[in-house]
């Protein structure tokens, strides 16, 4: 087992990483607080991997809530549902929360923790990849409004994230590679060796194998605990995280929740933001070609429906959550493991981008 | 004008009491980050003061949302059509949004604030003497479950405080009367020559004169920032502002929303403190005498509605925030000005009080 930490002063948490942690009852005991406690997961998750969570949970008593599966269902009505079942449990205080699913189910039930009578404690179980490289790290909770994404939440960080790569196991090839986008987005944002190794192993890593898997896991939660503890709240560096996914939100919210998984979107809007980049003459066209070779070995789209109008993209990119002084804050590179928050980039060479990429 | 502070590091703020507030300019300039600004009104207040408060912001780009008048409004279905002006508008993480209104706009439009794009900047225009004293102060926000008061919030604190005591003078005498219970309050858990100040004075309080009225708003708002700036998350001393909250909430829950007042229960809920503490020997009966007085004096209710049962009470109180390993957490006197929080009371006492209160 691999344990990195989150620096957050008094807020700091591990992160745990490596098979068989689903049964590990020594972790949750250590950061849960009182008896209560309340699981949250979905549909597709609790059938394969609640029953094990239950058994490591021997002495508390627990509180069940399945979520139904998918982007769609991350709305302030599902958030309801779970309020209902907290409240007549009831949760108290010092209930614990854990969210055991993927990053639907991590940012569903980390808002409904950070909104609970004003807060509770809340642990992370991830179980996709995305979810274990990304959206359970870091503290950002949130659920979606029908004109844009993750409109509505709070930054919130857990007691614990609990990253069991033996869950990955069940993944399918789809969601496995909707991860891999948010994988190759710290190599291309931050760091060009873990880019290169990607490369040399993205087969080993479509297969799931061991310890390829683990190793993917530590080095991106490793970049992606370093910028959140330089800049919890997104003022500044962590915005780097964002790269493609303005663009993404975007072809989320445009062909409609669950259609697109939010790693495909972004995969998408990665390529779209390093065409953007190359027209403007940061990024060499040879970068832009070995990110989208990347990325569709490992299965993922690089471009956009082609059903999108490029006002309609542009009306949604302009709702998302970057947008500062009324101008689309962008996440552009200059060069693999080198990116940049830009407002002042000419606004033709975005629609041009766009208009040849939905051409 | 009176300008305290409430002390919380990097989040501090000030607190502007006086006359006249509503046009000072200079005061919104100084806390608004960008050229956005929502302000959220309800609609009493709305036609009374918003156009006075316009007038103050020429130059800013401001959306208007007023919302209906009343705690049976404080649901997360009000506070969704919020969040859809917002995104129309389009509001952008450096928008501000200012609550004008009273405790329930106030609470709605804090946690809208803490939520919308993960937080974004937040003014509190109180107009009412509750909120003017107690709500408004400290960051609490939050919005009602059917089942509980005030289950689902937010910590957030704003950026500033501007009472203008002018906004008092419109208030009918019911919603007066409700904020004096908060007032009492105060000189109940902390400040007996405060106490002794309103049992003296409590004329002038309820005919809203100056400088009376200026007087108890910065006395109660010195208390309040001084109790938020030790324990912001109300993890010890803050809980001794719930004094008569627990049993207050039960009788808002139990009736419904909207028919008490928050300050009419919250009355109603010190006299049965004062009473729990008197049967267990703690507090002079005379003690009990002199709030249970000064509260009428205010034009107060002080025993609960005669139709809930005890069963019923003791139900919404065990749903309420301040349970603690399953006991009903409670506030009680040791005397006038001082409170302790305590868990470990007689069960029967509780029930005796409750079932003399509604014989």
């Amino acid at each position: 087992m691999a344990v990195l930490n989150v620096d957050l002063g008094s807020r700091s948490y591990p992160i745990y990483v490596g098979p068989g942690l689903l049964s590990r009852e020594d972790l949750y005991h250590r950061h849960i607080a009182a008896q209560e406690v309340v699981v949250v997961s979905d549909e597709t998750v609790a059938p394969l991997y609640l029953d094990g969570l239950l058994a490591s949970l021997p002495g508390f008593n627990v509180t069940c809530h399945i979520l139904p599966d998918g982007e769609e269902h991350k709305t302030l009505e599902t958030l309801s549902t779970l309020f209902d079942t907290m409240i007549a449990a009831p949760c108290s205080r010092e209930t614990s929360l854990i969210a055991l699913g993927g990053g639907v189910v991590g940012d569903i039930a980390g808002f409904a923790a950070a909104c609970y009578q004003r807060g509770i404690g809340f642990i992370q179980v991830p179980t996709t990849l995305l979810a274990q490289v990304d959206s359970a790290v870091g503290g950002k909770t949130a659920v979606n409004h029908p004109l844009g994404k993750n409109m509505i939440g709070a930054f919130y960080q857990p007691a614990c994230v609990i990253a069991d790569t033996d869950t990955l196991s069940t993944l399918d090839g789809r969601q496995l590679s909707a991860g891999i986008a948010e994988v190759v987005k710290y190599g291309v944002i931050r760091d060009p060796t873990f880019f290169k190794w990607l490369e040399q192993n993205m087969e080993a890593l479509c297969r799931c194998d061991n310890p390829a898997i683990e190793h993917v896991i530590v080095e991106c939660c490793r970049n992606k605990a370093e910028l959140v503890a330089a800049d919890e709240e997104e003022r500044a560096e962590r915005a780097l995280l964002n790269l493609g996914h303005t663009f993404g939100h975007a072809i989320e919210t445009a062909v409609g929740y669950g259609q697109w998984l939010h790693g495909e979107a972004v995969a998408v809007g990665m390529v779209l933001a390093a065409e953007l980049s190359c027209r403007l003459g940061w990024l060499a066209a040879d970068d832009l070609v070995r990110i989208r070779e990347l990325l569709s070995r490992a299965g993922l789209p690089v471009s956009p429906p082609k059903n999108i109008a490029v006002e309609e993209f542009l009306l949604h990119m302009s709702r998302d959550k970057k947008v500062a002084r009324s101008r689309i804050r962008l996440v552009l590179l200059e060069g693999i493991g080198r990116a940049k928050l830009v407002t002042d980039y000419p606004d033709e060479a975005l629609t041009e981008v766009l208009a040849s990429a939905v051409a």
